[in-house]
């Protein structure tokens, strides 16, 4: 892209009513405009990053087997009623009459729906297990929604429901979205930690919560500094093996680590005093297993196989999606805006000409662009003719990891320099080694 | 995919409630389920379809040059208070109160949201020209809704918008829309023809609507019959040429093709009687150029470098993503289900295993689905214990293009059996050669 036929609106000024660096820096970084209190426009950047999360648990979703589909934002209340959570939700659901009068809502998470989608299709074990999703737009109407898209009223979520003939099976669907969802987090450079959780409104007896660790993070957190040692990295997993994801989960959930809900102050002073680390945590997600709740309220059986009939063992597990670019500006930028990690940023480098209306630099830096496409790269290129300062600062705040400078003065020594975002080094190096550098970067993901 | 493991529940009846095929169809073929009236859940099948159908829609955007971002579902109708569109909207807007008693709305279209995000970052002419789209969700509270997505109460739609410094600028923005809008739907393997359209609740001087031809269509249009034989094709277009676009839009509509809102008989009779064509059609898309119509009510200007201020010259564009879906099967079924271009196919190629326990049919059949899988392609691989006619029933109802039959006779004698969905034509071959060719045919797309 370039720049100059970008929509980049940064701001110059700091948005005095953001109260937390990430609120700050989507706005200032033209990622994001507010529509009304806890709504926001998605501005071309933020869009861009959006997707970028989107499409990771997606993949990820795929690879655990787990089948996307999409339930709708308005939805009927007779579901709700029949589950008894039309009255219980309170004032956070958004209720809504439609032109016939029907009370109708905006849906905040859709374990009635799908269940109900599950009995009018899945009759017999044989269909089991199934495990769907959506990434769909939910509403909470929050009296007071702050912090930007961490706090929102309208975000987007990732929710999936999992259906099993047995609570062993249930559970395996539950340590299954464990590793799951410890694969997503990293692949968006986040150290996740689960933590044992409360389960709230949804229900249930096992439920975790991933926290991101961040100074301005909603929860204060209690655990064991050894749990931020722990990696699921690139092994290889195969998902439908109930040992191994079991062993993940015993790996990941073993050492204390809980949230301000559920913490025991009694346990936790048997971890050693060294190890014992209290802290602030951003929820980036959760995974719930919930039994028969639902398949007993919506009565959801299926054939056993051996004559009767049994309620499906359900759990449900969300990720946050909208709130995970908030997390990841909480856990990484600096004081010139966000250093975005690889895996999710809106474009994978930078390129800024120096002097634009220079034959040499125009040329180089034209060829860099092209050059970068052609090798499968998205690159962002400043081709507007502004002074360096303000060049140097919007590349700082929207946090590209990686940028190429082209100036006069390399250009006659057939170099450019390529800089992190995030260490602020610098090196000179002919533009074909940097195009190749970047490469293999992107290319290791 | 292995259907042992989809979600997808073919309904052996035929569903009473749908009037039209596609609605029947999308239905039967486990592709949606209704929520409430007007309103659905879109099952993993019919999902995969829409994903597609999206993503060529962002393509041939970005291809154009526009910028995808996002807009709330929910927003305060404030800014429509501002335009004068909330009281003239009528009962097709749903309106809500959030728990503050505030006045909000579930978006129908979004020209005064996004006039009010370019109103407060674009100040100069020197940012133009400007085209920002989404694709998102949209609500309209029809009294009656009816023939599934086609006429739902949510669905999911691509709204774009340009702004430019003139009312030249801005038809080429128009042009350039019709030029993207014609390849976009023959990616789909749809023949929309524009045609001359009323503006309805939008405004504007200059609109066109594009609709396939099918029975089942809500609109009576009138035609040169010349105008089916038009096709983009693969030409090569920059869309940054005002002149190339402008031919392509003399091209593609200097022949009389007009819905009945704009229907002019005398004009008509003009038409050389053999080509006078009468058919009805179903609104696929809709471009429209208004000026300053919202520019004006929302005041939104920019200093045109010459030391005055002008008002912007907009213009909307729209694409039924989920309409999309019952508008292509309308296009392309026969009576014994849906018939997929190969641009959207939820699969690529269907794998019949005939004989499920036969060692070497299950060999053949698995080695099939792992090398289709390696060839990049998606396969979806009937490994149920079925009879034959409710497999072949499954695969002619969900309409993959292409079909791949494995028999024992068959791997007996070293082939397979590949057939065409629409043609019905088989011929049988090496599993080898089957995979060339259906790996050539996607190539070709």
């Amino acid at each position: 892209m370039r720049m100059s036929r970008y929509f980049l609106p940064v701001l110059k000024e700091t948005p005095r009513e953001a109260q937390i660096v990430s609120h700050r820096y989507m706005l200032q970084a033209g990622m994001i405009k507010q529509a009304a209190a806890g709504i926001y426009s998605w501005l071309p950047l933020g869009f861009k990053v959006l997707k970028k999360i989107e499409n990771i648990v997606h993949e990820e979703q795929a690879r655990a087997g787990h089948h996307a589909m999409l339930m709708p934002t308005i939805q009927s209340a007779d579901l709700w009623k029949e589950s008894g959570r039309y009255d219980a939700y309170g004032d956070e659901m958004l209720r809504i009459k439609d032109r016939h009068d029907r009370d109708m809502l905006f849906t905040p998470t859709a374990e009635e729906l799908i269940t109900d989608i599950f009995r009018a299709n899945v009759t017999s074990y044989k269909d089991l297990p199934l495990t769907m999703y959506q990434i769909q737009w939910k509403f909470r109407d929050e009296t007071r929604p702050r912090f930007g898209v961490m706090r929102g009223r309208e975000f987007y979520m990732k929710d999936g429901y999992n259906f099993d003939l047995t609570r062993e099976d249930a559970l395996h669907a539950y340590n299954r979205h464990l590793v799951s969802y410890l694969r997503t987090y990293e692949r968006m450079g986040l150290k996740a930690i689960p933590m044992r959780a409360d389960s709230g409104p949804i229900g249930g007896e096992d439920t975790h919560e991933f926290l991101v660790l961040a100074d301005t993070g909603e929860s204060e957190v209690f655990y064991d500094s050894a749990v931020t040692d722990l990696t699921f990295g690139d092994r290889e997993i195969d998902f439908d093996d109930k040992a191994a994801c079991a062993a993940v989960m015993e790996e990941f959930t073993s050492k204390y680590a809980r949230t301000d809900e559920t913490h025991d102050e009694a346990l936790f002073n048997e971890v050693p005093e060294e190890r014992r680390k209290t802290a602030r945590g951003i929820e980036v997600g959760q995974i719930f297993y919930f039994g028969t709740k639902y398949s007993d309220a919506l009565n959801a059986a299926v054939d056993n196989g051996e004559g009767g009939k049994v309620n499906v063992h359900m759990g449900s597990h969300g990720i946050g999606v909208s709130r995970l670019l908030g997390a990841i500006i909480e856990a990484s930028h600096d004081d010139k805006g966000i250093i975005w990690p690889e895996g999710v940023t809106p474009f994978d480098v930078g390129i800024l000409n120096m002097r634009v209306g220079d034959e040499a630099c125009d040329a180089a830096s034209e060829d860099l662009y092209k050059q970068f496409i052609a090798a499968g790269l998205d690159p962002l290129y400043d081709d507007r003719d502004e002074r360096a300062g303000a060049k140097f600062g919007t590349m700082d705040m929207i946090g590209l990891p990686w940028r190429i400078t082209v100036g006069p003065r390399g250009i006659k020594n057939g170099v450019v320099e390529v800089t992190s975002r995030r260490t602020g080094e610098s090196e000179e190096m002919p533009a074909a080694d940097a195009i190749a550098k970047i490469k293999a970067i992107y290319a290791a993901l």
